[in-house]
């Protein structure tokens, strides 16, 4: 059993959350889910909707997985040191660490990226990319695994990262039947990306 | 602009909620998004992870669109007579309905469907008919649109038929604007559906 530490903000994008969160949560005796932000409570969505986070950054750790989601508030988050500071030390402490969208911007700025390659929102791959330098940024990857450290492209490809996260932790027939359940045609092929020539990156 | 009554329950799914609140919330311009509930304040999914419900079924009606999630909390629901009463009215009251998944139980229970055409969640799809005798279920479609009632398959299919009502609002242009914006590969035809074959039903 593993339990994913999923840090929420206020801005964060509801679809890189909950659409990973569907998929693991399925799996209830392999994950165990947790809603993290730095105060207890209703945290409001880029889309208004609030989740509630029922644990704090100030509490200890006791995760298996960082999870870290985009939104527009990861544009005032990147500032945040603190924050930034608790991300670096989770991830450490993390067997897995997965961002979706702009959420590899706060993973940049707290230097786990360096040296790595990872892929970000496409709609705001230059920005995500200013804040880390040092990090080899893929533009044409639904996701991209580098070791421990798994990014996903915008929104809706966190869901397919989701499932290949399973897949490598319990193999592609678990990640298959989890798809089947939610109606989803996983798409599994993490190097296809239709939306790199979308958005006028390749 | 538009304001959705997004209900949550006790064990509501959440991609069925998330999903479409995805959608409709990247048109801040054309749609309010709320989280009603029974009670305010934080509901646990089925996943275990909470939302926090900003207005309860016992304040007063102020919605467009009624938005109706699934998930395992509605073979309870389907029992609670004044959660189905509600459902009733508030669908008398919105121009247009959706739901998602098992949501189209409850829709069913309140009699809302009947002698219309509907779908539901593949795997739970006669669970759900047996909610409702008088409905036309339709067992091979994405997501159905009977009048101003809109009913989707399960789960990830949320996400495709708020898009095709984002369309019959605002026009296919916005649909794909928005689909673009979250990396999602739209399924546009509202009669493709795989999972009715997957599931055994046709």
């Amino acid at each position: 059993m593993r339990k994913i530490a999923a840090l929420i903000f206020p801005g964060f994008e509801l679809l890189d959350v909950f659409g990973p969160m569907e998929m693991f949560g399925l799996l209830p005796e392999e994950y165990a889910l947790e809603l993290i932000a730095e105060n207890r409570g209703p945290v409001a969505s880029n889309q208004g909707l609030s989740a509630y986070a029922t644990a704090t950054t100030a509490d200890g750790m006791n995760h298996d997985i960082l999870f870290v989601p985009g939104g527009a508030g990861t544009r005032r988050e990147v500032e945040n040191a603190s924050l930034v500071a608790w991300i670096d030390k989770a991830s450490q402490h993390a067997e897995f660490t997965l961002s979706v969208c702009t959420g590899s911007a706060l993973l940049a700025r707290a230097g786990i990226l360096d040296n790595r390659r990872a892929t970000t929102n496409k709609a705001a791959f230059s920005w995500v990319a200013s804040q880390g330098p040092g990090v080899d940024w893929v533009p044409r990857a639904r996701w991209v695994e580098d070791g421990n450290i798994l990014t996903s492209s915008g929104v809706s490809a966190g869901m397919d990262m989701a499932l290949g996260a399973i897949q490598r932790m319990h193999g592609r027939d678990r990640a298959l039947e989890v798809a089947k359940w939610c109606e989803y045609t996983w798409q599994e092929d993490r190097d296809h990306d239709p939306f790199a020539e979308v958005h006028g990156l390749v």
